[in-house]
């Protein structure tokens, strides 16, 4: 039915009536008193968002931009850095610091699993030198469903001089992060995934000990450059045109987190992670991930023995409207991952229970109508 | 009156409201059919525009970013480079490209004029051991309202091995560009000017002579790898989120431009150009450009003796709701920047011409009221 669908991926995330309205705002003037004033909104909004009194940065690009900017403003060409990957998107901070000249150590963990702490400090340890300029983490791996504990990780690091560098692109806001407190130097997170806005923005938080690191770095940077951006914030502006509906749509949705509150929407968040997870297990699939570190943002699930992941989500799609994400790279057609993060309420996911069941069905599976979703309300009555 | 402005700047421009209406479509999987129908489409209409058969590669940035991404991807630290420079955005270029290692020759004009094609024909004639690698040129320069003869520098080149990279950010679509026709390498644009989208989207036209540069350029790049991006374009896909409401809102603004065609909104550019120019004359203004090089897409106005621009400026924004662009760098509170590109009819212009004639009273410049809008008048019915 014609955009009448169950948009269940990691991102891009439903986003509300409201904040797609607010997008259809009239241009103004990205140097003139109207824009100043949204951007004063959207910076502190953001702020409460990250916990963090540190300055924000904000890019008119997807997540990979900050990301890109999280490289090339902290690690200089020859750089030692320490990348710990769980997935994919681990991968890709790897490969964006191999691409300008860091000399890329990788910490890997079995895809599925999270990042062992131990592991980190017993590495950290060993460099006695301190040669070590900048340890990379994900926060919420998008690819297996796993959540990192960055507060045990920055612990790793003691008092280690290393940048600590997180992409939380799909973990902020859905999971907890406390950015000041954890002593989180550099944080990466995007418009799409919990903010509940389109893909067009990206967002990077930088420490004072960070800054001082970008006043040295002598990586190649313009559009990625944050003390350019820093300067033009100072007057309210951007340094080149910014991506004025998403800011529009931003400012909208930070006042529906705010009201929401950030510590309800990490329980409600837990919550829609618990009813998928016992949905899934009371119909027969396996989950990906171990629940002591399951994301509260996405779960990955392995379909029954005998069926492809893929084929599971194109009956969804096609017969239901309900739309999940596939496995990437090795996990292809071995998992499909239901999002569950930003714009989703509780009838949300037992609908897409009930719909998983039916196109379990349609696929040869023998499953008993309506189990998931009894073992689904249950946990939300319970919770 | 909030919201009801004339927006008459240089970018971003106003925005229709069918336009704005199509942003407000539900997010959709930007890894499904509907997307890779979207982007097809938006693909094949850009080619269009920029009347080229070549690849085109969609950013999600500003038009900036496919600035760097036409620097990355076709210069290597070390090479020589031309930067052709009559203004703000000549220098621009030259910096990006000096931020990534190359030797920069700036081929420099006087702000207000264009560039001499026999001046560039000259210096790639010394260039005996063909080391200039690329020529980077503005096609319409934003902060003089003067348009350069790309099609006569680019002859200036001959069969110098050199490829020709043209900033087009703020002409493309507003004023004549053939890609194709002229053997224009790379083309940079940006949706937030004629194309009468929001800002959020860049656009880069790639020749196959430019694709074999890029397939030997040792620059470090990620983000802005058009290689990505153009084996993603072959699944109808790109490497990373793209901007999903500028996709939508520029398939809807593309129909238009089809619509009207091409070649009639090169004329209407024109014609506003020529209302404008006419009307600041009959008030006794002076004009930055001259006529044989002025800007079919914006017009920078040098105001009477003893009032600032920004003065100009202040009072068409705070009594008449007209929003026009300042002057940059060397020539701020010099001179003022109206806009007439994208979404601008002939009216438009004409309450324009007569907000700033009331400005100007206001300002204390002794001026026959409606002078202005009668040579504007004229213009328009003998068009």
């Amino acid at each position: 039915m014609e955009e009448k669908q169950y948009l269940m991926l990691p991102g891009p995330t439903p986003v509300p009536p409201r904040v797609l309205r607010a997008m259809a705002r009239p241009m103004i003037n990205h140097r003139g008193p109207e824009f100043k004033a949204l951007f004063e909104e959207v910076t502190a909004g953001l702020k409460e968002v990250f916990r963090t009194q540190n300055e924000i940065i904000i890019f008119p690009s997807a997540g990979t931009g900050a990301m890109e900017a999280a490289v090339v403003n902290f690690v200089s060409p020859g750089d030692k850095v320490v990348v710990v990957s769980i997935g994919v998107f681990g991968e890709r901070f790897a490969e964006i610091a191999r691409r300008f000249g860091a000399q890329v150590e990788k910490l890997d963990f079995p895809w599925g699993s999270a990042a062992d702490p131990e592991a980190l400090a017993e590495l950290i340890a060993k460099d006695k030198e301190k040669e070590i300029k900048a340890v990379f983490v994900t926060h919420n791996e998008t690819s297996t469903g796993v959540t990192n504990d960055l507060c045990a990780l920055r612990k790793a690091i003691g008092d280690h001089p290393a940048l600590f560098i997180v992409d939380a692109v799909s973990g902020l806001g859905a999971v907890e992060l406390e950015t000041d407190q954890w002593n989180l130097d550099v944080v990466v997170a995007g418009s799409q995934k919990s903010f509940m806005v389109p893909p067009g923005l990206s967002f990077l938080s930088v420490s004072e000990r960070a800054w001082k690191v970008t006043e040295k770095c002598t990586n190649s940077r313009y559009y990625w450059d944050i003390r350019a951006a820093k300067n033009y914030a100072e007057k309210g502006q951007t340094p080149y045109t910014p991506a004025l509906p998403q800011l529009a749509a931003l400012a909208e949705s930070l006042k529906i987190i705010k009201k929401e509150g950030l510590d309800n929407i990490h329980a409600r968040h837990r919550r829609h992670r618990d009813m998928v997870r016992t949905a899934v297990r009371a119909i027969g699939l396996g989950l990906l991930a171990p629940d002591e570190v399951a994301s509260p943002a996405l779960t990955a699930v392995i379909p029954p023995e005998g069926i492809g992941a893929d084929e599971v989500r194109k009956v969804l799609h096609q017969e239901f409207n309900v739309v999940v994400a596939g496995g990437q790279q090795t996990l292809k057609n071995k998992i499909f991952r239901i999002g569950h993060l930003g714009y989703v309420q509780d009838l949300d996911i037992i609908a897409v229970i009930a719909a998983l069941e039916m196109a379990l069905v349609r696929c040869g599976y023998q499953v008993e109508l309506g189990k998931g979703v009894r073992a689904a309300q249950e946990v939300l009555l319970n919770s």
